[in-house]
């Protein structure tokens, strides 16, 4: 049986997610592009201190394929991060693994992502959209601009309700060849779950990946995301995200939306968002004019996540369910 | 065909080269006996900013026994050192991995070694001398005292000079029971090569380990050093060494000394040590008296050592050879 070709686009905890239900099962040909333009915590180290490529979105990718055949010390010590050390404190095992790695092999980083892979029993390809150092840039609706994934995810007070109209990458990055090759024969394209401006956008604006994806004969979904996020999709409903992608794809329509059913959120874990002027994403898709079908489906997690005390990042809390979810986007094939 | 049991007792560099040799031979059952009270460069970080037991040796230890049917990637990595990073540069790969894992694993060192034995295919026991934090304390024959393994191990220029009459640690660390099962089941005892007051009289000066050496029936033999070295043996003729070895054991006779044949340095090499006020290890055991037997043999290795620039330590330049040694050493049983 000729397995299907499914490409996930993403970078972070949410392609974290998919990919580990896409993972179970067994008749998939599973590759995901990652977005390489993340500069805060352990990634700022390894690209300002190490003069790397970001690989933390590249490591969770990398986990979330690891084959439960492969050592388990190791798949333990890729998911840990240091609470000690001057320098050290922060960091993740995994990043200074590929960083040793990278040296060891005089810089090839493509090479390190190659040889991790075979070490964790990755079952999957992880392409990083681009090997070229380059920045996310935002312009707002207001005129500003702000340079670095980090200060997009995380912005300043005063930036934070107005929207983002634009995003590119400074410099301009080549494209990972193998990015356009997977495309190109993949039979569904996933977009997300993800920060939407921070991890999934991101890789659409490397040059050719939105072409690509026009030009595809694959379906392509979106999984829409849960809450809104102060500093990106303030205010977004479900119909904002999908033109904005759109937009990102030169106006190709998206097959199919996936849309978490109903969100019976606690009070307590509203008013924690609700302080971060977020909320979850409404449903306004009923009368949705453009062509994508949308999957209404409960895809959320019941868990609620605790971060690590050494993890100096903010992380959702709300998250979709690895299983429900790629249940859900295997069903479109 | 019962295996014999060889208990190599040390740390260091000369320890890792003798262990490479002997892991050779199909048919040993192979111990180490490693000091814990290095202080220096990366293990420095490891005691006082992970407030861990020193990894350095032990690490060298697993390197050396490690089995080639294991992963590549994992043994490259594993003697990295790294060059870059602040905080990072000049640690090591495998002390960074055996600190995570000792964190995964609730600060349990001896579960974190053996994970990582496991991991790297280690063919052997790796025995640390004890599993207390605990200090080196040189006292010198002028009546000075030098506290910790690095300062003893590269002293102030005043001190160098002087011969250390008493080594003990403070506090008392309390034995690792593992090596005083081991040295009981030997056959063979085998003390170095390597650095003589930071290397393998640490393992004796451990409450218990000098005393059940004397009480062992296993033949011991110690591998003479090849140069003396300023602060610790300046000076030292091959009986200073022989008869320094017998007092931490309690008087009790060597069996054997395996001393190198004949010294043909370099006159450019010659100067360098004599720079640092080291010189070749003369052969005065013509009129030994002890039971002990000498062993002379071509034992030093063709090639210099060349040091990594991220690693900050002195390193012996002239060493051992690990076939030629561990060939002598077997020819013993």
């Amino acid at each position: 049986m000729k397995k299907s070709k499914i490409v996930v686009i993403g970078g972070g905890t949410g392609t974290f997610t998919i990919l580990s239900g896409l993972k179970k099962f067994p008749n998939l040909d599973l590759s995901v592009i990652v977005s390489m333009m993340d500069d805060g915590g352990s990634n700022r180290v390894i690209r300002d201190e190490f003069g790397l490529l970001p690989t933390s979105d590249l490591r969770q990718c990398m986990v979330a394929l690891a084959s439960s055949d492969s050592d388990q010390t190791l798949r333990k010590l890729f998911t840990y991060r240091y609470g000690q050390g001057v320098g050290i404190s922060g960091m993740t095992f995994g990043n200074l693994f590929m960083a040793a790695l990278t040296d060891i092999y005089g810089g090839d980083q493509r090479k390190a992502i190659e040889e991790t892979s075979e070490v964790l029993g990755v079952k999957g390809k992880i392409i990083p959209v681009t090997f070229e150092k380059t920045n996310l840039v935002a312009t707002y609706e207001n005129g500003k601009q702000v340079l670095g994934e980090h200060d997009i995810d995380e912005p300043d007070i005063s930036l934070g309700n107005y929207r983002i109209i634009k995003l590119e990458v400074i410099p301009k990055a080549k494209v990972n060849k193998d990015a356009l090759i997977a495309i190109k024969n993949a039979d569904l394209i996933v977009l997300g779950p993800g920060d939407f401006y921070t991890s999934i956008l991101p890789n659409l604006v490397v040059d050719g990946i939105g072409l690509q994806i026009k030009k595809s004969k694959a379906k392509i979904v979106f999984v829409a995301n849960l809450m809104t996020k102060f500093g990106q999709t303030v205010g977004f409903k479900a119909s904002d995200f999908i033109s904005e992608v759109e937009k990102y794809l030169s106006g190709k329509s998206l097959d199919f939306c996936i849309l978490n059913k109903s969100n019976h959120f606690s009070k307590n874990m509203l008013s924690k968002y609700k302080k971060e002027n977020a909320e979850p994403v409404k449903d306004d898709l009923k009368n949705l004019k453009s062509k994508t079908k949308v999957i209404r489906k409960s895809v959320i997690s019941s868990k609620v996540y605790q971060k690590a005390k050494s993890d100096k990042l903010e992380r959702s809390l709300i998250r979709h369910d690895s299983d429900k979810l790629a249940k859900a986007v295997v069903e479109l094939l």
